[in-house]
């Protein structure tokens, strides 16, 4: 029911993040596509991987992660996402996905898992909680997009 | 002056690693090792990479990055530390491998570069801000680390 995905199963993947974007009524600001998706996770130099569950062929859900790297703690496995189809929900999908990507961890010699969760999202923050996982609220993301770095350094 | 880190310049790098941790009062935190460096930065699963500020031969910074991956967005460089010794600090280190990091993210065709910055960090955030970076504020990061995900999971 969960297992690793392989690049046929893009397609849905991409329309998966599609439909939670669209819940969120983010769906604008998807700009990744089907070739990048392809190329960043499938080519020489892949940077992402994921696990899929699937029930009777059809695919419910996701687990997204690639590997970051602590100064202080060495490789860390990053959990940048879980998603699963709105009439899937509450069926522990997600549960299954999370302890998966976890084992992942082990499977590929981290030191740890890491994952964000927004600060309102109290049902998430108490899921993870059970897990004793530790909460840090002092960091602020930061970004600059490339259109602002072309703009900043040159190309 | 500044130039790509290479497995040779490890021992400088993790030392540099150190005197940070020192100054930040937890030295005992960094259970990295050079080992773990070697392997992860420059194995065939390399995971992170590194820029090199260097005068007269002498390495006095450096910034570490490695690739993330979001769902919405693609590929991005994430900086995860940018580290200039002591004595070498006010004299412009950190802008030149800040930039130098950010060029990286175009030759590498990432779709925007990444960072974390503690919330009480004015001087950083005034810092980022002059690029007109955008920062959030509602994430927490989370952790778990090994030992907690083999109790949780198994082996």
């Amino acid at each position: 029911m969960i297992r690793k995905g392989e690049s046929k199963d893009l397609p849905r993947v991409l329309e998966l993040i599609k439909e939670l974007a669209e819940y969120e009524k983010a769906l604008d600001q998807v700009t990744n596509t089907l070739e990048l998706m392809e190329a960043d996770g499938f080519g020489s130099d892949s940077v992402y991987g994921f696990f899929i569950a699937e029930i009777n062929g059809v695919i419910v859900g996701l687990s997204l992660y690639y590997f970051r790297y602590s100064t202080w703690k060495g490789k860390r496995l990053y959990l940048e996402d879980i998603i699963v189809t709105q009439s899937e929900r509450g069926k522990g999908w997600g549960k299954l996905l999370f302890e998966r990507t976890m084992r992942f961890s082990l499977e590929t010699h981290c030191t740890g898992m890491m994952w964000q969760v927004l600060d309102w999202n109290t049902p998430a923050i108490d899921f993870y909680k059970k897990y004793n996982a530790k909460l840090d609220a002092e960091w602020l993301n930061c970004h600059l997009e490339c259109e602002q770095i072309v703009e900043l350094v040159g190309q």
